[in-house]
């Protein structure tokens, strides 16, 4: 998990700026003979694709994916699998003003001061672009996953807008994929939409919260003390741009609870063991239960706004700036399918391992 | 960063039972030339061994480490550091009734499913003794810290208990050495020991905030886009038990902010660029901008409870359990030393990587 | 280095396969601010691109390496970068007989029996053209080496051809640039062409030694145990297609020495201590000791020849083969700038390594 | 397999000097459920023991080995296992001369100039000492193995010492344990014997070819291109001490053979595809053919001798050296179990990473 690789087994590196010609990932470490077509994860790449409602930066990426590598046949050969997607709008005149400032809250002094160097078109490597890798890459993951676990589905929506969320009562599933914002909660989405659209003209923007549900994973995934599965995906989702907090379960909240309260109590079920709540988000000791896998992260405003912040130029001069460009004013709507994407890679990788070390399935029987 | 071994660079892999005959870490990567003795190290892990006050376990563990490799005359060599310390008070019989059940809330179960073997005394592995290796190990970062940075600061404390929460106008630096919760807030500290009493006396828990702040941390730490230093520290914290939540400087808050509220605006300063506040927590983009490094992680209660709660045993029957033994009602007050331990091992790890790629130093410059 | 990743810190996965649409390199962990141009790896390509003399296979193919990303206005960004080499030449239809037949001493065989897929086409990833993405990352190497070590020069020459060494007492570096054989004896070279002229026109194969000689490494890269200097040399330079055999300094004939005449002694010279032999070919205890490195390894003759071995098909059958297509009568030749772009990651990655670990240069003085 | 560790899944991490308190090893990614005990290591360390004979080092080590961890009721749990050996005879003032002076062909030389200090007592950390770790650890793979693979055996013995090979004619399985050169080949060993006694006597020493035969492992174990099992097998044999040369099957041989005499011929048996011979050494295309794995290496003479060499002290004067203190007069012969050792290590763990992306088995059907 160094610099720009993630996974233990499977792995993921992604590569690739904004404005250059291209940005894709290498997937190394995938399984032989699973069906695999662009077509499969071209389907989750358009679910993040810019410009496709009012609510996203009118940037207009073409996002198609090729396969270079790793397949033959339609099905993969269990080595590298290289994706591709070419980047097509590169209006890198809308950035002029940013390649001598920095934008409060965004990475552009940190590249600069860490590298002394950086591709300021479209904060080049720092871009939100480079989430399309993982989607593709994730893309992977869940066709692996459908392969191995057939009953697994990873599940990804909006929560939380700014200060309005969702109302839990009214988490309706079918919902999340009929809005433009992954709401599981009809009415909340219809707010938000009025609460954007001022935000949008205002120029301003706004962070959020989404949530990923892994439901139909074995128990038994993760691993003692450091690959732990919620040490993964708290990596995984903190490596995300803009993300400034990851919960599982309970999370943050679970500091309020009492260990009475807190305790998910175990009834035999018809087919095992079945808990009674799941404050632990399906994960204890830091390996799965069983129960659904809940992961929560925020996603803090983009730092791109039209209205003015004071900064400073790279030759150390107090100024102002403006970001025009064409941006999202809430960056965690686009969050929704990374996460997935990320969540898969996350599964999969600790089922390859759980696979190396134990064997298939959980070695340990109750009843 | 692969099952029992936590850091690239910088490598710790830590190993042992709660009620084997020793616990420790392993500690690779150190540089060379460093004062080192175990007096160094016992400072630390006398912060966090159990029995000290009446709000922690009545256990009583010496914990003193040994090292046994890497040090020659007082300093490090470079070769692999190996901290021993011996398991002394080992009441096993009262962990009689765990061994055929499973607690709810806690790891007994998965890894019984995982491994379909499992150490019951005293939970084994996923004890929360596991973590004196910890600090431990990070005692040995620290001072490696000291030598290489001679400014730096790693400060951990507890920001909430339960549903109490510090005042942040009475944030006192001093406070927080002076009172059994590491509280930087004399007045919460007060409130706590009465409510913590309370919980103690009815065989309760409740969980907890920990904060820590690395201040003096120099600009451009962390990796793109994969070793981010908040995705490491992000898993730093969630491996350690308990811990369901992770934040960064606005944590899960950032959520609620707009684009012109979360900026951290930038003046030029007598030494370089100033940030006129921290939403940021000192990361952008993965990169350290110099400013504090705030990280925040909630723990849960401990699952070790007097009032009885349903499970199953292994056979499969419904049941009951109550925990007698010795336990912690808010384990996040030794989980204080733990997450300083787990900042001071990302710190340094990031510190090696960086001169690894750019050399010594930030690379750019501002003015 | 796990999979398809060579590498600790300056690491490289390549990718694709002979008869795709492309193959490459994706190379992380570069450092910053290298001037870097396509131009300055395709130096290096074009002395292993095929079809050059009429002792390497026909096929012609362009080598024309693409720079991706991680390079912005000609220098590198410390981001990954991606190298593309488009495959032009796929005469596939040479290769008909081989997907349903097995080729003694070839990949073929083991590949479908783990993967139980595989693509036959040329070889699919096992074809030694996979090497061109290696020599490309390779060329990165030399450029970080070249700005960070100004003397250190890696030379790789052929000492051996089937039966036929090189006379020692002949070693002539000017020579290797002059024959197509990277011989650095001209009377060898001048044997060699004769003797191979006839093996091709035979439809034969014949195996090789390469030596690599790296000169101006510093002392004190590489790092105990496992991280030996040359133990990464080692898996470098197996990791090659068809190398059977790795030595350094002395090699096998270690063996034959007695403690006296391997010592290699020491003398003060003007600048440190100097070496009267270098029978440890550079490397003691797993560490550089300043003097030149030299690694050597035997490539096995390919197995594509034109007379008939017996073998079985995919469904059991006994049977024959001839292998046709445009082979290499010794791929020995074109091993050579393989080597050299391995030699040149191994030691980037330990000097990268050794400045994370100890900081810049040597840290122990004599005299 | 940076620094101290080896293996991708199967883990182990040594650490210790010759002459600290103790040595060892940490094992990780063990899988669950297998019988372990002391004894079954000790077994093992018990071949490498020094003092066993009039041919190794008159230093008398019990090389008791502990288990710390990761073991329940005598079955590993999947945790980590850390193994201790303590050093017992430490006579250090048997070094007083080395501690100044740098001995030629050892790694004193360059530890000091990497690290600017080291354990100057018995080569501290560059010690054949640190190789009863790998012992320990690699007698854990031999017991995972065992389970996992019933009738897979690891066979070291030695081929060579000094200039005299063995006869493989007259290679015979059961001389080896019978004579203390674990010599396939009695009438060698008895050549052996004498001229080693003459060696010793002298003060001398010599080096020796170790080859260990791995039989009975499945098709399919290894993975291109960087983790090729031959590559681990290589960097696990380099990284030995006083190792200088590997080789797979026909080795550096292989460079003077045709396609025509290197292709080992296959035909359909009972139970799938046979070969006619095997100069691939049981690995084509870095995966293993499920021949006999056939990996040799050559060991250089310690360079702990009674003869004067010239040489340097620390502060640079010019100086010879004599080497008193208690050695090998062969260190090859030690080597053997060492050798083995690491040879189970690379084959569990390329067991263990052939399950994770592909299965049980291989997944390829010939017939």
């Amino acid at each position: 998990m160094s610099l720009n690789t993630f996974g233990h087994l499977f792995r993921i590196t992604t590569w690739g700026e904004s404005h250059g010609p291209a940005i894709g990932a290498t997937v190394d470490g995938c399984p032989p003979g699973v069906p695999l077509e662009a077509a499969m994860l071209q389907r989750w790449l358009d679910r993040r694709r810019p410009g496709q409602s009012r609510y996203t930066t009118q940037r207009r990426e073409a996002d198609e994916v090729e396969i270079l590598s790793g397949v033959y046949e339609g099905q993969t050969t269990g080595t590298p699998i290289q994706l591709l997607i070419r980047n097509t709008d590169q209006r890198s005149k809308d950035y002029g003003d940013i390649a001598g400032k920095f934008r409060p809250g965004h990475a552009d002094i940190t590249y600069w001061l860490k590298y002394g160097i950086r591709d300021p078109r479209g904060g080049g490597r720092s871009s939100a672009r480079e989430t399309a890798s993982r989607v593709a890459a994730g893309g992977v993951a869940r066709e692996v996953l459908k392969a191995l676990v057939p009953g697994l589905k990873i599940t990804g929506y909006m929560v939380q807008m700014g200060p309005h969320e969702i109302d839990r009562a009214r988490f309706d599933w079918e919902e999340i994929s009929r809005n433009p914002f992954w709401a599981p909660d009809a009415a909340a989405a219809a707010d938000w939409a009025v609460y954007l659209d001022g935000l949008r003209k205002a120029g301003s923007s706004v962070g959020a919260v989404v949530e990923v549900t892994i439901s139909g994973a074995p128990p038994g995934l993760g691993a003692p003390v450091y690959g732990k599965l919620d040490a993964d995906l708290a990596a995984a989702m903190m490596s995300i741009n803009a993300v400034k907090g990851v919960e599982i379960g309970e999370g943050m909240a679970a500091a309020r609870l009492t260990g009475e309260a807190n305790a998910d109590e175990i009834r035999m079920g018809a087919n095992g063991p079945e808990f009674g709540s799941n404050h632990a988000g399906g994960i204890l000791g830091g390996i799965s239960t069983g129960q659904d896998i809940v992961v929560r992260f925020a996603v803090k405003p983009t730092s791109s706004i039209l209205t003015p912040r004071k900064t400073v130029t790279r030759s150390g001069e107090n100024t102002e700036i403006v970001t025009k460009g064409r941006h999202d004013p809430c960056v965690g709507i686009r969050a929704v399918p990374v996460g997935e994407a990320m969540a898969a890679c996350v599964i999969l990788d600790h089922l390859l391992l759980h696979r190396a070390q134990v064997g298939e399935g959980p070695r340990g029987r109750i009843g």
